[in-house]
């Protein structure tokens, strides 16, 4: 497979999806097909993206008659703040951009997420097309329409559900990324399998070391069908709420992690996957997941190179503080995502108490 | 008319509108009615808004299974800013919001404005009541779903579209309102009638007596009248996609006029007012108005209090630089709201220099 795309399904606020190789030399070709504006428009980026790709993004860009207003922020989750979306905005009105002036998301999540809510917000609402780079970006966050910032308290307890017009995956991007990148992506790739295709979980057990090597064919296979699996929840479920918080396999404690860690000592990918080997010790204890099942996700995500257990000292104030804080919270119960077998997700109501107790098991 | 109720036809983002006399003590019941979820929620209000009538609300929404978070603001435009909403969001966080809990917003425009964005965005969305206390919130502002705050720029540049799930306005409130606070509320009590109701523009030229004196069967009328003029055009177009724009009438002269005063000189309805003045002259000179109804407008503002002259000096850099900030900007033109004849609007693009042109006529 060299290339794909597929509609992502949701009336009003349908799209495209485009995956394959070298389409970032075709962005504005692709959003002029998607019935975007031309004239006036922002690209909005991170420093290290800036340097690889931002010129022959704007220069296809101008090619199709649009003016990009080209926006850095810095790379890492300190950006997603309140503070440097103000500085966003701030670019976006001296930019002077209208409501019918696009926004151009290149990056990871962090990107995707910010230039997102920016979008959704500046104007009431101002065209969105998201560029995801990064592993995690390209097989989840891009999709969904889920944007976010972080407050000091939690991480992207601020946001809104907002779609995108245009989503293009160029995996091409894939090749540069550092090793840690490319693996913490995986885990997003894997939870897929996890919650709903247990055949994904045993072709990435084959494929795995053509994956790890990053072969062309094998990264635009596992980026369209998470794509794709996720856009079938997302077009059943888009504002969470019931099917599409399987989404959220993991999530809770790889949040709880990565902020009573100060999101900084782990990926949110790294972080995620020693969620998803937690809850799936939760899961045999309290959804039958036969315990064959969780041994076979942790040798597959330690086989993508990613850490499984929690590490010493995890149980702080602020682990519990975040976990009080999630959004799926109700009263002293969190709504936590479990497998009853791999390849299937169902959400059940669990006390703090009994995920503390049972994560690390 | 003691009191009125009507329904906000929206799909499903419908909602129910209730105007009468005392409803501050029974908040907590008509929340029930719609269906919101009792336990945790914020009552955000300013201080003056609240040393009036956060009590009997605290205590009425405690009768019916409550537990409200106080939550207060400086009063002013100055608190719409992106600063202070992080403060609202942090307290948010520390009274552990969860997604169907509900934000009262108690207070005029600022607090509707400032405490609708943050329902819209707290994790993504949670329900709102819109509780207006001033004029221009209660004949106005409240329904439409429109919340925004301020940049430094120019304002109500960010913001969302986000639907109350119920609007109370207890016409109780108006009677303790400061005269020129109370008077600024009418700018937008006229441009109902002068955008899309003549008989309700004969009726206040009759009627402003009692009006100013504040009797409540006619404070009850023109919140009533007039919220359900905005209502029918909101009905047939919530995103502002073309018929709502008419709503603006006055007003992008009013926010130039505002912002280059630095939000300070004039109230908001006071601007308009002066913006619709000079709406007017435009209108004659560009949609045909006759200059007797420019003149019939004119007097009922004055009638009402309210100033129709541009100050001396309001051409300013700041003045201009906040004409091209407009949301309705397309290129050099603006997309202007007219009268061709009183009762009736509709929009025309003019450019900057016809505008400037025209409005002191």
């Amino acid at each position: 497979m060299a290339s794909a795309e597929f509609l992502v399904e949701l009336g009003r606020d349908s799209h495209r999806v485009h995956v394959g190789c070298g389409l970032l030399e075709d962005i504005g070709g692709l959003a002029r097909s998607a019935g975007l504006a031309s004239g006036r428009c922002a690209l909005i980026t991170d420093f290290n993206v800036s340097r690889l790709y931002a010129k022959p993004v704007l220069e296809n860009l101008e090619c199709y008659g649009f003016h990009p207003q080209l926006i850095e922020i810095a790379p890492g989750e300190h950006s997603k703040s309140l503070a440097l979306l103000e500085q966003v905005y701030e670019q976006l009105a001296g930019a002077e951009l209208e409501r019918n002036s696009t926004i151009f998301a290149l990056g990871g999540g962090v990107v995707g997420d910010l230039g997102g809510f920016a979008a959704a917000t500046y104007l009431r609402g101002l065209p969105v097309v998201q560029i995801p780079t990064s592993m995690v970006a390209q097989v989840d966050s891009a999709l969904g329409g889920k944007t976010a910032v972080n407050l000091r308290d939690a991480k992207n307890l601020v946001g809104a559900f907002y779609q995108p017009r245009l989503i293009v995956a160029d995996v091409a991007a894939l090749g540069s990324l550092p090793e840690r990148e490319f693996r913490e992506g995986l885990a997003e790739v894997i939870k897929y399998g996890a919650i709903m295709d247990e055949g994904f979980i045993t072709w990435l057990e084959q494929e795995m070391s053509q994956i790890l090597a990053r072969e062309t064919d094998h990264l635009a296979e596992i980026v369209v069908r998470s794509l794709r699996h996720k856009a079938t929840i997302v077009e059943r479920d888009e504002r969470e709420g019931g099917l599409r918080k399987i989404l959220n396999f993991g999530h809770t404690l790889g949040h709880a992690l990565e902020a009573s860690t100060a999101y900084g000592s782990y990926l949110h990918g790294e972080a995620v996957a020693i969620g998803m080997a937690a809850a799936a010790r939760l899961s045999t204890r309290h959804a039958g997941l036969p315990a064959y099942d969780t041994e076979r996700l942790r040798k597959l995500l330690a086989a993508a190179g990613l850490g499984t257990d929690l590490p010493g000292g995890w149980l702080t104030g602020d682990f519990i503080r975040s976990l009080r804080l999630d959004k799926k919270r109700r009263g002293d119960e969190v709504e936590f995502v479990l497998l009853d077998r791999l390849g299937h997700a169902l959400t059940r109501k669990l006390t703090i108490e009994e995920i503390v107790k049972g994560a690390e098991a």
